[in-house]
């Protein structure tokens, strides 16, 4: 871990993430309801406002589309990957080398780790030459911490989130994207399990602006630093509205109800 | 995925494939009926056709073959395959690099993805290095999308099609080849799923001329930017009767009728 | 082996290294009654006692935290380990190359090797690489040296500690640490099985002072240099005087009774 | 496939490759009748006949015996072999580099491929790194097209035959050293499998001279390039004898009764 | 294999290895009956012996003792081996590079390799990359020739030993350590299914002087090029009185009678 907080993908030290790599993670499915959204470009667009500090997509989405938005939106380049018709231990293919999203823009790297897979070990020495390729060139980065896999029945438990922000921390992540451990008690937990190193939380699948905007408001108060959100932006008829919310908790402290309004 | 227009492989934007790697993927049993095509000179001579933008071998047809054709076709490199004697999940050995395939004058780079099968993360990673080395000498990439293998039971419903076409444009191909998905309609949102990019039929095996060329009207109308195919070609007795036609389907925008006439 | 008597983490021919990469070997649990340890920069703290010779952390807390205490503390970066989520044969990532520690100001490497696990040979190369390339940097090498795994019904019987040592002179090690056997004579084997090179006690869990230090003045009479602890100095409400205890014991050569009081 | 009529291991457009790598892939069982054929010398010997155009040995052999023989023989490395005591799924290990292989003067290089097996797509692979190895150092390479392994019932039936010289075109290889598919016939098909690349027959098991020298009249007969035998020579009594006669019908175009007169 | 008559572990053409990678191999219970050669340096004192042509040793051994008698002892470094810990398939880890052997000043280079086991394939490629990185140094290299595993039912009968020594000859080696096939006949056939390669009996466990000469008389007898040897010398209350004996029968032709006297 260290100090990002003069990083583009840092605002008044915290960080919000807009994710829109669910064509790979999830497939189509994820955009049945909004189809214009299969055009990058849109997702892009939503991506420009004050409240992201950067979009986190796949290689092929930052080739084609960052080059057109590169002034006005901060890219973090998702490393690693599978679909969802990967039937095995939760695993996940280095898509991208670390030179290549340097090469392509990058201001960011993210990846994804499952601890407790079969595939820990293995995903643990990927990531060990990611985060010194990174550091090479500058980039901070971002562990999508899952404990995920054989032995794990619950992975949103709070014990496991605070585990894998704290595995972040040791193998030498920047940020932890981990899932939200159901209270603000154990979120406050799982950051301290963190040390000096930022926790964000993981948006999840949609749901209410007000109940969306809350719980980030329970991320902020518990010490956390922000957000990596996707299908709760992007879903909506008008993501610009929860994006103004968000920006108002993240980075100006308000509470749910003075930032909805 | 980046702008490949003008690349040799493209002519007014679209896309013909004349694919010959049958003799690795399928056997000599494809060329049961047509036993002179086992001489790859007469599938060269078939490429010259101004409606084929590439002919796709692998490694040792091009390197014996393509030298005489070099100023009439161009090339695609099919960089993996494997024989049907594999009795494994479906999987593709790299039969050859990027670096081997630029030297013998490849204008393009294919390579198959199964997406859903067991070796899915590998042939991921084996396509990053791939596709990264093929960005250094400016090469297109045409993924061969094919979701197969475990927990797969139809590799042709719409919902798969669609996925493959977006695992193409996030992993950073230019061009997918999918297979047809049955209808216009599931064939038009494989397209949009890979935004800008490239989505091209995978011919499949031998129907009438005008089956043949109605499919490829439809998968033009749906916004597809061509077709790659091998037997519906090279298996009948006169090739430049269907490439006439698909050529009239393809780059003047006829209809299936006024191509076959 | 070579003679590490002049490296910083040596004091008067003996060694004490404070250990603390249990948030990634054992979680959060660890730390569940000392809360205020998660944060790594009261262990680093405690590390600057004269009694330690060096810090035991992973990578991303060495690059987070070790900075602000290079002048006091001398820093071990452990290069492998695997969280307890991990529920195959004993195994453990290479979480960082000797060439990043040596970046980061290493006075000196560790590595963990489960002999007998169906991972040795594995974890036997990568540390032929560890080693080779800390050689080159001039960085002793402490080898976590832990026979685990299938057919090892107990892994603290004196053969097998005898073992563990004698493993670790063979393949290049330079100190071993190893569990405490059960008695001062099987502790005095294990010391002779290494020849000339060093061999350390693994701490283990939290006992009483008397019977801590009454065990480390065991290992310092059977011809032992010193010890590796983690919990039974930063789990206690005061380890200045437990250090003090220790420093007493394994530089000065004190009994137990003189060294508590 | 390149054009290799100039390279030392071709004679008139044919190939007569003399295998002595039985001593690894069988062992010494299959030298019984002949003990005095245990050293390579003998072999070489022969080998200096004007109907060999070069001798197959592993490296070991090469290094050991090629130097007394580099101006009367032509140097064929096997880079793959494996013992017979192998009880695993058909493979074959990497037992020599294409840069060693040069280094020690060979002039042509070797390889087995078992396509069909649960290590096609490793060996093949591997095949790849041999053959753009090979280029580099202008070397041929023959392929020991191998069909074998689980779901093989016969692997010298015509159609296995046919696709074995096949994927030997396919991946770049410039010999075929197949099993003789039963029929002259089926010889022929194996032969127009593999386009303008040459296909050779290989040995197998000691016959009578009549029987032996007929099947390599059909083999020529068929469009075949010659031959690699091992057993048939070396397991005779007079070698020469039978080399005179195949150099009858390989080169000159004798028929069996002429050649053996 | 290449002529290493002049190579410093040679005299008069015949080797006397003494090994002491028995710590690694077999761990402390070798040395239960003599803990004092626990300490390394009591065996290189024996191996200052004139009848010892090198010392056979780990890479933590070497590197910690032979600097001290680089004058008198020939250094021969282990580069593979694995604890009796291990359950697995037979398999040897490479503990040391030759270029770090070459570094810390070996004269010869020594690999373990199990024909047969199923981890022969991976072996022998391992044994490749050695072989070739040893000619780079000239070093030359001894196989202990070992075949074991499934399907092995007897690694010591006749058959199965010369085999070892042929796959010595065929993959690179220039000496091979094979183990004692039972009869001076059967050791004289392994010994000429190895050419030109020098072959070295395997000396085993502890036997009376008389047989222990004797067996090596017959080694001699045989054709063979002397011993490796191990705990027949140091587990003896008098290695000299042995290695005097031995001096005789493998340099000086004489028979064990008068080589005992």
């Amino acid at each position: 871990m260290l100090d990002i907080d003069d990083s583009p993908i840092v605002r008044d030290g915290n960080v919000l993430i807009l994710a829109m790599d669910h064509g790979l993670e999830h497939g189509p499915v994820d955009f049945a309801d909004v189809p214009e959204k299969l055009d990058p470009s849109t997702v892009f667009e939503t991506a420009t406002h004050d409240a992201v500090t950067c979009i986190a997509v796949q290689k092929g989405v930052a080739e084609g589309y960052y080059p057109s938005y590169e002034d006005d939106v901060n890219l973090l380049v998702k490393l690693n990957g599978t679909s969802n018709l990967w039937m095995g231990e939760p695993d996940s293919a280095v898509n991208c080398s670390v030179e290549y999203a340097a090469e392509i823009g990058a201001d960011a790297v993210g990846f994804t780790l499952y601890g407790g897979s079969n595939h820990e070990v293995e995903m643990a020495e990927e990531f060990r030459e990611v985060q010194e390729a990174a550091r090479e060139h500058d980039l901070p980065v971002v562990m999508w911490s899952y404990p995920r896999g054989q032995g794990l029945k619950n992975d949103t438990k709070p014990g496991t989130i605070s585990y894998a922000s704290r595995l972040a921390l040791e193998l030498g992540a920047d940020v932890a994207k981990v899932k939200y451990p159901g209270s603000r008690e154990a979120m406050a937990h799982a950051v301290r399990c963190a040390g000096d190193m930022k926790v964000v939380m993981s948006g999840g699948s949609k749901t209410t602006d007000r109940e969306f905007v809350s719980t980030v408001e329970g991320v902020m108060d518990a010490g956390g630093h922000g957000l990596a959100v996707g299908r709760n932006v992007w879903q909506r008829e008008d993501p610009t509205r929860i994006l103004d919310a968000l920006e108002g908790v993240i980075y100006r402290g308000e509470t749910t109800d003075a930032a909805l309004e």
